[in-house]
């Protein structure tokens, strides 16, 4: 056999979640969303990591910033809407403290005349911001270990599907009670999927999976689309165009990424489907599933993504259901770890990339 | 005096709660239902003990067995529902593999072809399961205290109620907002009666009980019905028969057990109230009455034990509502323990006896 | 620079809410509402202090008393109602102890036959009780700091409003999610006022803002009204009647003092704003504000307080939105002090006081 699952703890106890902040959330390149969320100046997005407000915005030179929501006079948090313009930069709700977008304070009422008092000072905590294909990525920790940033061959890898410049054309928001790393290992394997999917089934079979990545960040390969299926969808029918780069072989393939800690990226013939995994508690995590399309497909008069959405949303559904299942089972007491079969060894992959992190010295 | 209630950190403190799941509940007879409820192989109940989930069912042979509700494999909960029949063994929802109703794995997809996979290795995790007189009890600890295995002597008292052949005629299931053992203490006297139960007290004197076990796991005794009641009912009238057996002095007494730490036992000249005790947390407990009666009793067209049913569903809201306000005193940092009074003797015993398996080393 | 604002710890750790229950609210008098909220014997009020409910009560002498809501028995919750009259003395809901007005037992059935049974040692526990200038005020530990004790100075600052005689012409509860500390500093600065109440800076100027009481556990001073405003009310005229002992100065004056740990006390004009301050939680706080008139005012048919209470009503609401917002920024990891302004000296008095019981021996 593979190897085994992991102990109890690792799904249900606040220590190992306050654990893996330090050791994996505030070190590790984190998904915050897609450039075009925010395309001009003074657009911003909040976020939340581990717990605390995070303020994503593009400054007037075009780049993309993020900022701890908490002003630098009182700790209030500054922004409140969960996104929106800001055209005059960030100012505090209580005592009128102004930063540029930039994240340096411009004017502090009355502080002038403070002794001693120098703005320069008081600049936004931020976080290091990257983009990679069109993904905005913050990092807590600049000596951090730079997952996606070590990887270059894995982004170059979605060139042929034009993933920098995709936009989504729908976006649906999950709840689930389960651990994140149960959702991980959800989704990568294929061993459920002849209980938990009957209808993706006859679309692609779980013997046809094969992994191009298996060691490390970055974890997955290819499934094969059976005979009548152009695409994943209801009905199997294309939403777009396939790509015009593919090669013969990718236009009969859905590929299933992983990307440590927080993305799945699903290429498909004629879009990418991404889900964007949020950490919210020891037995809460948040999935942004968005199915992203080329701009002028996405124009087009006649386009819905509708078929794509809804057979990726119920199969979405069963597999958060018993992801939940598994939640409650693995924070029993009477859990003991189980043995992973040839289809699982993604999972296994998956925790010993995790436990070499956690383990760090 | 008798002796002093306990100190506030027994119904207020989460590290004692954990410390009786060790010392107490997961080595003691614990009640979990009726061999009734599941008559025929393949019938179900779940139920929750210490926090975890546990299948209680039918065996293909008719006996009991008790398991808990996790998979061998990833962990996934097994069974969602709160009851029903399992034709054809337990599946899990997620990768399908198939237990036995005696907890044996039968099949599990793909792992025949693994190296060293030996399905007589991952048999569900059992409890101990025993029936007495028709309650279905689990034991998580074999070496535990056995508590009923101890009394033969207790459990053969209510022979002459029949009390194996009973059958639950109605049942009500209650949340109260109190310690478990806030309960056991309310149960165990008459002093409240008076100005608690105003309608309870024409029927049956406080000054008429007595004690006929009164020390150990098994506490209570008689209560003397007044002239004019035949059983305690609204109006005084029976529900059913007078079971047969009983002698003249039982046809006019009601009995108050209490068998720790999980039932109340009450026979009734006609009818067994009992109470299910089940710890939720520290400050949360589900109580589940049952009215039995003999199934031939139940089976008449005319019957009914409404009753029977609605005198003590209104005697037993009076006591949750007194004991909801003893929880929220008791967690007063100002409470402090105070005198047991003659009538409150059992509390004492009660209170002897759980500090005996608390401080055992 | 003045100072630097409280580490987060303070806002957001629950140690430091047991610490500070401790060393401060154990310790003070703390505000629990107005004498005339129990004007006749057996009249009580009930209030919740560290998490704790006390029985505020008058007794047949005419004193205010306070006690732990405990029974001296079995530990039950005496009263529920949060107000009410109590003919009889406090009777126990479970077992009919009866405690008289005074705290002392006066009857426990059965229990005098008890051996060695005094009803004396079973006086209900009780707090120290005060009553200055019309507000009561209870002490836990009897040898705790007398902060309003050790104030006379401050007390008889009020004699010109006939502080002792007011009587709440009108009450609002408000739940704030925000640490008290938050409310207290919010509270003690104009600071804010520009940007937060663009309706109160008509009425009278930050810039005219001075204080008093510079230091220790009485802190605030005066702002002047505007010409055209009598007092602060929606219209800016008088509800009441100027209070005849004003000197020419206070009658254009409107005062804001805290008294640590409890109390926001706000003489106008024309009546008397309080805030009673309870602390619920580390990081929620109720505020009980209360506009108070002389009774034969309150006794006139035309009168109305609608102008006032319109007013702080809304100005209210937006200092409880900005402390919450505070609340959610300090507990943020990202948080880190930042310096206090000029217009912020009384906060770090504030702080300053709040450290020196926190850390005392």
């Amino acid at each position: 056999m593979e190897a085994s699952t992991l102990p109890g703890r690792y799904f249900a106890d606040p220590d190992v979640y306050r654990e893996e902040t330090r050791r994996i959330f505030n070190k590790s390149w984190i998904c915050v969303g897609r450039a075009s969320d925010i395309p001009e100046a003074g657009d911003f997005i909040l976020r939340e990591l581990n717990g605390n407000s995070l303020i994503v915005v593009r400054d007037e030179n075009g780049d993309v910033r993020c900022f701890d929501n908490v002003c630098r006079h009182r700790g209030t948090r500054l922004l409140e809407n969960a996104d929106g313009k800001l055209p005059g930069g960030i100012q505090c709700p209580y005592h009128a403290w102004r930063y540029q977008l930039n994240g340096v304070l411009k004017s502090a009422p009355n502080m002038s005349s403070e002794e001693g008092f120098k703005p320069t000072d008081f600049s936004l905590s931020s976080l290091q911001c990257r983009t990679w294909e069109g993904f905005i990525c913050v990092q807590r920790d600049p000596g951090g270990s730079g997952v996606a940033e070590n990887e270059p061959a894995f982004w170059s890898r979605f060139r042929d599907w034009q993933l920098a410049e995709l936009v989504p054309a729908h976006r649906i928001t999950y709840d689930v009670n389960a651990n994140w790393k149960i959702l991980f290992h959800n989704f990568s394997e294929c061993y459920h999927c002849s209980l938990v999917h009957p209808q993706l089934n006859p679309v692609t079979s779980a013997a046809s999976a094969s992994n191009d990545f298996t060691e490390g960040p970055l974890l997955g390969g290819p499934m094969i689309l059976n005979d009548g299926f152009a695409t994943v969808s209801t009905g199997g029918e294309l939403c777009g165009d396939v790509f015009p780069g593919l090669s013969a072989e990718d236009r009969q393939r859905v590929y299933f990424y992983t990307l440590f800690p927080t993305m799945f990226i699903s290429p498909h013939p004629d879009y990418m489907l991404t889900h964007r995994v949020e950490r919210r508690s020891v037995d809460r995590t948040r999935i942004i599933c968005e199915w992203l399309f080329p701009p002028e497909i996405c124009s087009r008069s006649e386009f819905s993504p509708e078929a794509a959405v809804e057979f990726w949303d119920m199969t979405n559904r069963q597999d958060w259901h018993v992801c939940e299942l598994t939640q409650q089972g693995v924070q029993s007491d009477a859990y003991q770890p189980g043995p992973y079969s040839k289809q699982e060894s993604m999972l296994a992959a998956f925790d010993r990339h995790y436990l070499s992190l956690m383990n760090e010295q």
